[in-house]
């Protein structure tokens, strides 16, 4: 199989990880922090070793509470319930959101009748449109900006940085939506202007399915939404109080956090970043010269290695499929869970567009395969 | 290690849950049905079938949606904040609840006025009283009903099936916690009278961490608590109609289903139910004969491999530490996310219990270090 569908989940990951999570359902998977044994604490020991490391990588000290989660989708549940929306209150997202924070919204906007608002963007280049957006922040105050950093449909990377610092001349509580890009661009939370940050493991940091989480930077707080055992101060009905503990319920998968740590130990951002960028300026140049194809292409030095793409006379779903069974490529057809872009993509005619998701260990030959086939069926 | 810690997860897992799992890594870890790929196919073809040996496991028929989620935590809110309960509405919780009951339990009851009553027990015995338990139904007759099948901190055996049967004939709908007993008693849907049968992977299953979930066997209504991506309908800004993919957002962690795959395919409930309970009968005399033990016994047809007991003269939490660090013994101490019990337990001038956790891999030879290490301590 030619994997191309990393924008999904990056496969395979580095070897390291699979050691570690291998070892650690032999020697480790019991459970963390809630023993008093030293199996349990030595758990405990890589559960907090973990959190340093993303810490370091968004470079914020100890005080940022790094909350772990099975997954990204549960950690943006957490936040998005969480925050102290009330009736009325004006919260914008960016256009480009996933389903993890654009039916989360949803549900809490339908339920605490929130105003949500689009940052508007340019219809011809993509692009979010900061003059227009500074326009609407005056008109309508944002209290709270949800932004992804990176759209896991084009590749996009968002101006989260202009977005954030016009949000924060109204005070806005700003969240990040991290999935597809920590690991691969350098994020700073002192310029970026995120409150908090949600990451997902399985993605751009190669670690493994079953971990996420948010970093409370600016230390908001969240009411309970989810509640739980938590291996301390058990005959408290609430969840106890912690920046991070509080959010913690149920045993942690200390087999996926072994997986993690050994990700994040092995990272490297700018390698991982122009190996991706090479592949995919290759492929977008090859794709380039195939006529049936158009690409949604932002800017090169705003793209990642994600391109979507229409191909004229053939569904997605169809091409795709295709790709599978003659040719044996595996990529990502329809919307991605981004319920808002499409209008602006106007790609429904297509069921939505084919996804290619370049990783780090995506070849050239892997891309000249894409290119080879694409080729032939457009000859066809 | 001798390990001794299996209620709070059973460790270690079957060979077969390791080679599943690192195989599934290496091989299959891929978005599993949000792809159209053959390897996306062929996770969500596991996925498929783990499902359908959940059903077989309590002998249902494929009506019966099976929920999968990160944790029976997950599962257990998914369950509570979507159940249909309003102001006034009465339920029922055992006094044997977990936290990832009686928290979510509390949380939901303050949110929307509900009242929620004990199931009563017989305070010497510290078995459920059906007698009085009856008398409370008919002076205020539940809506929903909670229970857990085996208690985490004593190994009882709760009759369910009596609560549930005597639920049933107020019309309430009933939620059965089965964490430390699937895999370990045999539960057939149609004799025990649960609406929902929530589930964790890795404990009396032998699967592994990351994966639970909830079984939905008369299709009880639940309201969305969790969103996100779902890989399908993506311009649905609600959940997706489906009675399991409505419940079901977030990428599938399919290397841990691949385990519990793996782990339910070897499953063989009769030898680990009398493989633990020989070797529980046997510690139980043993403890019986160290005069400074006193254990929270039940009768002994409704006990499981769990042993909870105070030791005179010391903190459970201290005897923890001594067993860890001088015998190389991990046992589990406190209250062990169980906030109700206590009262009757009288525990808490010991800090709560010492918990011996039996599983299927704890050998006559562990139990017996264990024994001779409290001899030891009983002696000084």
């Amino acid at each position: 199989m030619i994997y191309l569908d990393n924008a999904a989940t990056t496969f395979p990951k580095p070897e390291s990880v699979y050691i570690a999570m291998d070892k650690a359902n032999r020697e480790h998977a019991v459970n963390a922090g809630r023993g008093s044994y030293r199996a349990a604490r030595e758990a405990n020991r890589i559960i907090t070793e973990t959190k340093q490391l993303l810490r370091d990588l968004i470079k914020v000290d100890i005080n940022a509470a790094v909350v772990l989660a099975p997954s990204i989708t549960i950690a943006l549940n957490q936040i998005i319930n969480g925050l102290d929306m009330r009736k009325g209150s004006v919260i914008y997202v960016s256009p480009y959101e996933h389903n993890a924070v654009a039916r989360t919204v949803n549900k809490v906007a339908l339920e605490k009748g929130i105003v949500v608002k689009e940052i508007p963007i340019d219809e011809q280049t993509l692009a979010i449109d900061l003059e227009k957006m500074k326009y609407e922040f005056s008109k309508d105050r944002p209290e709270f900006v949800f932004c992804t950093h990176v759209s896991n449909v084009t590749g996009y990377i968002l101006p989260v940085q202009d977005i954030f610092a016009e949000a924060k001349k109204y005070g806005a509580i700003t969240i990040l939506d991290s999935a597809q890009s920590l690991g691969l661009i350098e994020i700073r939370a002192s310029v970026i202007n995120a409150d908090i940050i949600a990451f997902a493991g399985h993605k751009t940091l190669y670690g493994p399915l079953g971990i996420g989480g948010f970093i409370n930077i600016s230390g908001i707080p969240l009411s309970t939404f989810i509640t739980g055992g938590t291996g301390s101060d058990s005959l408290n009905l609430k969840m106890p109080d912690g920046a991070e503990t509080h959010y913690e319920a149920a045993s942690s998968n200390i087999v996926a956090i072994y997986g993690l740590y050994a990700a994040l130990k092995t990272l490297n951002i700018s390698e991982n970043r122009s190996n991706e960028m090479m592949i995919t300026r290759h492929l977008v140049k090859e794709l380039n010269n195939i006529p049936r194809i158009k690409m949604f292409l932002p800017n090169e030095e705003n793209h990642t290695g994600i391109i979507s793409f229409i191909f004229d006379g053939m569904s997605s779903a169809d091409l795709g499929q295709i790709l599978d069974e003659d040719f044996d490529i595996a990529v990502r057809t329809g919307y991605h869970c981004a319920p808002f872009i499409h209008k602006y993509l106007k790609d429904e005619s297509s069921l939505g567009t084919v996804r290619v998701g370049i990783g780090k260990f995506t070849t050239m030959h892997d891309v000249d395969c894409l290119v080879s086939a694409l080729k032939e069926l457009a000859n066809e």
